[in-house]
């Protein structure tokens, strides 16, 4: 009896510190051959906007991988890497990549200073390079600037009552008395940006920027008290001046303003990242015909239902009908609610009690055993 | 479309300090009962002749556990636990229980004077209660004296050159003059000793009890030379005055030589472990309809070829075509080979890093999900 060839998609997100969606992608084919060698294989490796959004629109469209040496938070000098998608008109950036937490430590983060400049260097690199789409995934900020910094690198001007330029940072906004967009990069107006935003908080108030994500940025009572104050001026002034209110939109607040920044100053629409992926990389198109789906992350439980890689995998399968098979580094509490959204099952892939450092080291091993071991499952019956 | 029910046998060891097989059989039926409710479930909880045999035997046939206060490594009062089968004419005695290493401590371990006269003693309550074939574990010992305790406490008396009774313990067997068998208790000629056996080392020697075993029960090099010298001048005695030479019988040097004590005193065959396990808890016949049967133990690695339970339980199922899928605490090197001999696929249970302890008191749980999730894939196709 011949048999027809399986087709398996791989979409799995990364295991952070562990693997690459890609490498997990390999690391699932190499033991999915063991029992299918000659099944039809598709990578996706995926991300949720978040951490490896621009590796994995890259690797999915066969773009390229640049590096441009920006602004970092504190004012010094960082590598920023963005992507230019496969096609050459759309370009990915991870704003964390010129102006995330990572680049300050303990002792140096400031959120009263800390700077968006280098995101808008990097945004108008790729203006510079003919982009007319920009995907910007806006997670993991050291700043609560209200993307004012970003702004200014893109050109415009922020000026306190004496006409000088303010310094940069969200603890000078509350001095700002005009902005100045005269200079403003106009190749803006012609480039759509694409922000991946998972969060609705708006920019002030209990809910905003400041109060939910200062303190994890280094903010203490006074700085959040202080900050929230300059948000909301600076929310005021943009909308006296440039006749746009901002300062109660959903995802104004995320990446401490930055979201209101990209409203103001670009032509931005808000998006779930995960949505963003599987769009970009094209992944509904790719599942057709496929037989089943292996997707995983680095962890999965009752939050990934919230916008998590899998959880976007799975149900984009559930519409057309295919098989999710999830591997995780680590399986916690509430995943039962996970096998009605698209779930066909959920392993995990640690061998035996180890330590964490060896665990992450031998992620290769793990998801190519795992997925050695469902495929011999999947095979008893053809 | 009407489905015929499906028929799972569970057949795991326990998993070490952390569930007795029974308690995974609980815990796997939970898990599958989630897919397949309506299924048959048959527990057939096994081991391989180590720990948990007695319970695996008395489980599997409905049979009884029972203490009885007897003699301790070093002297001391301990109570054994020992099995009385269903049907009553069998007993399932494990030597560990009486006699065994986990007993005395590192300070006071000391296989020069340990006896194994405590397992002697458990021996005669079965004689007493009318029991005719006793099927005995001989692994875990504390001990080195080639058996001599256990018979003493059956009634031989071992002596020195001037007729007074030597001392228990191996260090003592130099100088043994004479074995007294006059008063050996003779309901030994009728009963049979079927013996859990998985080494093959002879009496002394290079390969034998003492220079093999001795160390891990404390015996300094020392130590080692004179109860080597002690056991191999007991077996000469036992060759002049009884006539047997059991020296260089493979598996005489199990437990201390304790193999050697049996096969002399009593109507002893040896047998691996996890032979005799399959046999009286019947798993033959209970595998014959089952559609998949899922095995398991603590650790799964190159070392379960020899003779381990989830080994003979695949080999059991391979005569008889069934699909035998196991799970495991820890997955370890090596497993490939076991694919050949009848494994369909092997799992890991731990959801991920956490520490020993933790996973130990989540076992079932973990057992669970992952039988769950195997279903789950196992549904895909009826």
């Amino acid at each position: 009896m011949s048999e027809k060839e399986k087709t398996f998609v791989l979409a799995p997100d990364s295991f952070k510190e562990s693997m690459t969606a890609k490498e997990v992608c390999i690391a699932m084919e190499k033991g999915l051959r063991k029992v299918y060698p000659a099944a039809h294989y598709i990578h996706v490796p995926m991300a949720d906007g978040g951490e490896g959004t621009v590796q994995s629109l890259v690797d999915a469209s066969g773009g390229e991988i640049h590096y441009k040496e920006v602004t970092g938070p504190l004012g010094q000098k960082v590598a920023a890497k963005y992507g230019i998608l496969g096609g050459g008109h759309t370009a990915a950036i991870e704003m964390a990549s010129a102006s995330g937490i990572h680049l300050v430590s303990k002792e140096t983060r400031n959120p009263m200073v800390t700077t968006t400049y280098g995101t808008g260097e990097l945004i108008r690199e790729c203006l510079d390079r003919g982009i007319r789409k920009i995907i910007i995934g806006i997670g993991g900020s050291a700043t609560n600037d209200g993307g004012a910094g970003m702004a200014e690198a893109l050109g415009a001007r922020f000026l306190d009552e004496s006409g000088a330029e303010l310094p940069r940072g969200g603890g000078s906004l509350d001095r700002l008395a005009n902005i100045d967009i005269s200079a403003l990069d106009e190749r803006l107006r012609h480039v759509q940006m694409i922000v991946a935003c998972d969060v609705t908080n708006p920019l002030c108030g209990e809910q905003g920027a400041s109060r939910v994500f200062g303190p994890q940025k280094g903010a203490t009572p006074e700085m959040v008290q202080k900050l929230d104050v300059s948000l909301a001026h600076y929310a005021e002034v943009v909308k006296q001046q440039l006749h746009k209110d901002v300062r109660d939109l959903p995802g104004a607040g995320a990446a401490g303003g930055l979201g209101a920044g990209l409203l103001i100053f670009t032509q931005a629409v808000l998006q779930k990242g995960i949505e963003i992926v599987i769009e970009y990389t094209g992944l509904k198109e790719k599942l057709a015909g496929a037989d089943v789906v292996f997707t995983g992350e680095g962890g999965i439980d009752f939050q990934t239902k919230f916008g998590k890689t899998p959880y976007g995998v799975a149900r984009a399968a559930k519409a057309s009908g295919q098989k999710v098979i999830a591997v995780a580094g680590y399986i916690g509490e509430g995943i039962d609610a996970l096998y009605e959204e698209g779930f066909t099952a959920i392993f995990g892939i640690v061998p035996g009690a180890s330590g964490l450092e060896k665990l992450l080291a031998e992620g290769p091993q793990n998801v190519e055993r795992t997925c050695e071991n469902i495929a011999r499952i999947l095979k008893l019956n053809g």
